[in-house]
């Protein structure tokens, strides 16, 4: 039981950073401690981030990897050992100094990402082609000393999972990049019910000492992008560097070819700026903690708290996760309570309804109120739970869709959107379309979009239409 | 698949510390890294923490707690506000001391353990009796600056699970922390099968900043102790110290009382040090991730891939964790390689077994072979997975009995084993047992052991007769 009062909270049309904040706290997903920069995850956004774990872990096995667990500090000579990896990451590291009074002869950071212990690790473990490839994966914490930072989507700590494999080819490293790339697709539109726009970063853009970086773009619900998931393919670089190789089935040495991909807490933020309202959080219902809340009405009456108990037997019964709030606040104070929570369904039961064999129920992603009875909960629930899922998908895959534009010269990029425009995939045609629209590239589609453009900087020849966004 | 070569392991008999770390090794659990002090858990070693994750998730769930992540870092001023607490750790924390190039105007340590945090929090979460209990745990690591480390024993990184629980009334709290302490004695007994001691720490050996630290001991095949798993009631001492207070039922202000416990992956240490042998590892079927091994002999033989195959699907129905070895390494090579991981059962099936509808299965808890009919394999196959469970635990509880002395003088403390002696509850007599014995007490049990004796060392009256042992 909680004393959180549902209070106003800021009008997202009036000011969506704002209404992020005030949803996040409110929905008692996050919470600040004195650790700068850090967050804690309540047990609401710990609950919802295990069912995003176990659809992604399910998977991840499936495709045959298996999890392990690398130390979380890196000495500082090893984080050195691949060049570009050290320029990208080693600005924006925690670095631990002293154990106890001690200083240590060599400081170690906390790992920003994991490459190189992997990389020292294969390096004494692999010799035959027998021994390829590793599929790994952990799931850890990992630190990023952020200058500005907002809950979920960008903190000095990184929840997330990293996967880290090596290949005997390049065909198969690459293959691997894209397969990871659709697990997380599919996470996103069949958990998350988020619509997704898959490609390639720019050399600009990409991982530090990857050779590709694949992306999953979101939009949200103003407008702006949301990286959500990246693949990168680091070619034969690191192992080069840390001295890995096999004797291949024609006996001779070569490298292999390394992958890592990651996903992170910050996909729940992507999710509330998604599905949100002005009433607060929205989830879809595969992945809601609570699916279904009933609440009694005039449950001192009578017969209601035994009909709510059944109901909630009946419901678990069918599989629907859902709970019942018997606590002597009043209905109102729940109702707004359990919107604000973005609960799908809500399940009114009083002593008219219990009469009549009813009960009503309220959708959250719509409003829509609907009176059915109690003898068809098992199929209905199940049923309406499925539509809602999809009814927000599609939602969302509208606002993707309306707010998707096709233009031809920088002043066209002057809203909040995807823009889809020409580009040569020169580094200063692409600096300059950020400077005068204030939009980064966010990824070259796999899929050539009106080949045969020009790019709207320099206008040289431009093989497809990429895309543009301001981004969190 | 694995170029890894089954080589001699140490005589446990000889030399069980360098048995210990052979086996762990050997049996591909852990690997040692560039960051001195920490391991890397491989997937065989990761898939045994998951299992035992799950239990003992699952089992935290039913008693209603629920899941938070803190941030991993802590300012040092934070650390300091519970006065016992910064002794105990102080010492062996790791400092973050810089932030990329900037120097942080608060050191932060790495957390050693999450009371401050939890506190902090729940310092501007709790106002009311409505708002407890409140019932969370982590699943995190946390570094401690340890000297000297010995894989999944002792180690810089601990992973783990930490609890955190306050409540509105000292029994509650009290009720909590044995509940847990028998949610863990649960874990070892039936899933790792292992026989446990359970009690109350000394004041010498409790938690830094507890009232109580209760604990589950558990013997090694050597006779030695190692503490498996301990749950701390902290009165209100944090809570005062964090000004945390909540408004009772009457109206007036009151602090809560406190709780927290933990379990670390030393459990799967303690598991291989109860149950191993010379031949390796030994995994009780409960935990182990494959419980049988099926290896084909003669495969090239018609027919004998076909019937494994048929064998495999045969035993994932019925809900055994099964595997098949379809290598082309001898089946010599197979099951040393097998034993060394300590699968429970090992299954051949040749050409000759095939033609008369029966295979082999081999037992790795002690060697035993055995001839079955196939058509009986899955109703025979999870009963003998659980004889071998029961049998381990007994062989262990065997152990434990045969070890424990009921002594009435110092100088009977002259062997490897549990010491069963009465103590007067004096700081000095317990510091004197150690020093002339060497051995540390490990516990005070609930139930008093012959009550009404005198103390070893100073022959002063003494309630109960405790658990004294030397400890890993």
């Amino acid at each position: 039981m909680s004393t959180h009062n549902v209070e106003q909270i800021t009008d997202m049309n009036v000011d969506f950073a704002q209404w992020y904040t005030d949803v996040v706290k409110k929905a008692e997903l996050i919470d600040y401690t004195s650790a700068k920069g850090f967050i804690i995850m309540r047990p609401y956004c710990y609950a919802i981030w295990e069912n995003i774990v176990a659809k992604l872990d399910g998977a991840f096995k499936v495709t045959g990897h298996e999890n392990v667990l690398f130390p979380p500090l890196i000495p500082e000579s090893l984080l050195q050992k691949e060049k570009d990896h050290v320029v990208g990451f080693a600005p924006e590291v925690a670095w631990v100094t002293h154990g106890g009074s001690e200083e240590l002869t060599e400081r170690m950071c906390y790992r920003p990402t994991s490459e190189v212990l992997f990389c020292e690790h294969w390096a004494h473990m692999v010799q035959s082609w027998r021994d390829l490839p590793k599929l790994y994966n952990q799931w850890c914490t990992v630190v990023r000393w952020e200058k500005t930072t907002r809950p979920l989507l960008r903190g000095r700590e990184l929840v997330w999972q990293e996967g880290h494999t090596i290949h005997a080819t390049r065909d198969e490293a690459m293959q691997e990049t894209l397969q990871m790339l659709d697990v997380y697709a599919d996470m996103y539109e069949n958990l998350l019910a988020m619509p997704v726009v898959k490609g390639i970063k720019t050399e600009k853009e990409k991982f530090a000492g990857a050779v590709n970086t694949y992306t999953i773009e979101c939009m949200m619900h103003d407008g702006q992008a949301l990286q959500s998931g990246t693949t990168h393919y680091f070619g034969d670089g690191f192992c080069k560097a840390f001295d890995i190789t096999f004797s291949d089935r024609d006996n001779t040495l070569k490298h292999p070819h390394q992958t890592s991909w990651g996903l992170t807490t910050r996909s729940i933020g992507g999710m509330i700026m998604t599905h949100g309202d002005n009433n607060g959080l929205v989830l879809p219902p595969r992945v809601a903690p609570t699916q279904a809340v009933i609440i009694p009405i005039a449950m001192q009456k009578e017969g209601v708290l035994d009909a709510c108990q059944d109901l909630l037997k009946t419901l678990q019964t069918a599989g629907v996760r859902a709970k019942i709030d018997t606590d002597d606040r009043s209905p109102g104070w729940k109702f707004a309570e359990y919107e604000m929570k973005g609960i799908p369904l809500r399940i009114e039961l009083g002593p008219r309804d219990l009469a009549v064999g009813n009960c009503v129920l309220a959708r959250r992603d719509n409003g829509e109120k609907a009176t059915i009875k109690l003898a068809d909960i098992a199929t209905q629930i199940p049923l309406m739970l499925e539509e809602i899922q999809q009814s927000l998908y599609n939602k969302a895959l509208a606002n993707l869709t309306a707010r998707t534009y096709t233009v031809n010269n920088l002043q066209e990029i002057d809203k909040s959107g995807f823009f889809l425009a020409h580009w040569c995939g020169e580094r200063t045609c692409e600096d300059e379309v950020t400077k005068v629209a204030g939009v980064k590239s966010r990824c070259i589609p796999f899929e050539p979009i009106d080949a045969d453009g020009k790019c709207i900087v320099c206008s040289k020849p431009s093989a497809t239409r990429i895309y543009w966004a301001t981004q969190y």
